[in-house]
């Protein structure tokens, strides 16, 4: 049983947050989104001089059994060499990191590969790859609730080293599988157009990856529940996600959110407890076929739309600095008092 | 006469900076915009390693003779209330600066107030203001080419000082309606889709806004031309944005450009030189009407859409952290050879 005690920040310091805002120097509501992040995080941290400190991104990574089923055009294989690449610094992720500051932490949710107990990241390994959710469950009860419970204490760990902003990315071959799955099952919206081709733009793996998750939800005769959806179409690093995501809630943190499988993370942590929303910044819509759909489903408004669809977070990273913008609006501008500047339109 | 020596970019250096973005670790295409921005600062710099060096962000004020028909709710005496805002450090585009390191020079282009000679500004001032062109034009011919040549002359004292990537803003209360002129005179757009509300969202001003201008456009009586359109309606902080942006160009810097103010100054500068498009880089799409037409026209898509319509060049310094993401794409990510990963989609 997946349990966090999450808030709703109060609301009341709401009317005090917008009268500092509509004070600064500018026009009113001239600061357009920077205004909006900065109402919400000044709730989340109930005041009106939030700060940003030591913002932290954990990369979850996993792996697949779907993937014997080619459902992506990439081997599985990626997965462990792009945790290579991320420990050695020159995956996408790591200069965006570099760029905004963030403490970069690798998590093996579950790759298929020995790791050396030395390598530089995070080992909590549920187990090497889900199972093949077109025959069977990918996971069991109890490694799902171990994978939550993991998730959650890498995000404790960041929030004991002082972070109260946090982003989530991933990296698993064919993830983009479950995540089309795990939108179908808890939105109501038909899998076709929950589905894209990933990474892969040239089109011809949908119809495959489309025939092969139909037929694994064809296999499925469970009770649709969101933690049975969890378990029986997730990967370890989505999962991971999810208890981290509720976790960064429950530790009243500002989340970042990124592209389409961190989104259907926080859906699934949503469905499982809604108040994790008001902790979430989305920070880029993809150009993944069902994001569009399933952040309108959210209702949320992503900050960037730059076509990214690299995965790792970069989008959560890309959008940081807009986040940090809004924080330094209230805390460093000038009142129209202060500066004696007649109030203009 | 208005004379810069701008260079289009050699093209042949872009297959190679196509091969090197896809020798890099992350499926092709997948960092979106990042991407293409690499390759346009690639070919700027004619370099396969670009650098941006010691960004620089201007911000040209000046006032308006027009003003005196009140076609703004703010009175005039806010643009020399916002150059003290600006030189204590307190307005938004201070913060923005700050926090992505740009060298922040204000300059005072034409604003109606005698500052003092020790006010830690750059003293440009061309007039205490325009003149009221409902009834004659703005400014003189000499006048309009010293605004230039100033405006030039401030970005060559930033590259100089090392500077290779450029950004400006502007603050003049009532230069939302020279903008409206220039952009219909200059692009065949009717007047009322090119005119907004300013800062103003109420939108009350806008019917005898848009009276005034009619009337004003009613009165021209000019051949039409881009730098008489430039003199007869324009702002002095205006025309040496167009100075600036055009020196910027045959300097071969990166030019962010913000909202749509700015936005007119590089129309204007590319209606004297279509080169300089470019070197420039759309930061923003604000929520001023016209300003979405304009980019169509330019054939532009904006990083960023967050609803700003502050000025002071705020949307062009959100944006800069996307473009300095790019050229570290370029410069930090490993290749697929490098780290012997499975090229994957």
């Amino acid at each position: 049983m997946i349990h966090f005690h999450i808030e709703t920040p109060n609301e009341e310091i709401r009317p005090r947050l917008q009268e500092k805002i509509d004070c600064l120097t500018k026009p009113k509501g001239s600061l357009g989104m920077l205004e909006k992040l900065a109402m919400q995080i000044g709730c989340i941290q109930q005041t009106l001089s939030p700060r940003l400190n030591h913002p932290c991104h954990i990369v979850f990574a996993g792996d697949h059994g779907i993937a014997a089923e080619k459902v992506s055009l990439s081997p599985q294989e990626v997965t462990c060499q792009m945790v290579a690449n991320f420990w050695t610094g020159g995956a996408g992720i790591n200069f965006l990191a570099r760029q905004h500051r963030f403490d970069l932490k690798i998590v093996d949710a579950g790759v298929n590969f020995d790791f050396q107990p030395e390598d530089p990241i995070i080992h909590r390994k549920i187990r090497k790859s889900t199972r093949n959710y077109l025959y069977e469950a990918a996971m069991t009860r109890e490694e799902m609730e171990l994978a939550v419970e993991r998730g959650a204490e890498c995000v404790r760990n960041c929030f004991d080293e002082g972070c109260n902003v946090i982003g989530f990315g991933e990296m698993g071959i064919t993830n983009t599988s479950s995540s089309a799955l795990w939108m179908t099952y808890a939105t109501g919206i038909p899998l076709e157009k929950c589905i894209g081709a990933g990474c892969d733009h040239t089109g011809n793996i949908v119809r495959h990856k489309f025939n092969v998750l139909q037929k694994s939800m064809g296999n499925y005769h469970g009770d649709g529940s969101p933690e049975e959806i969890m378990r029986y179409f997730g990967g370890y690093e989505m999962v991971m996600s999810v208890g981290a995501m509720l976790k960064a809630a429950e530790l009243k943190m500002v989340i970042l959110i990124d592209g389409f499988i961190m989104t259907n993370c926080l859906l699934m942590a949503s469905k499982l407890h809604p108040e994790v929303l008001h902790y979430s910044i989305f920070g880029h819509q993809g150009d993944e076929a069902g994001h569009k759909l399933l952040l309108e489903h959210l209702g949320a408004k992503p900050l960037l739309q730059l076509g990214l669809r690299l995965g790792e977070g970069t989008g959560a990273l890309c959008a940081y600095p807009i986040v940090d913008s809004a924080v330094r609006m209230l805390n460093e501008m000038n009142t129209f008092k202060e500066m004696q500047v007649t109030k203009y339109f």
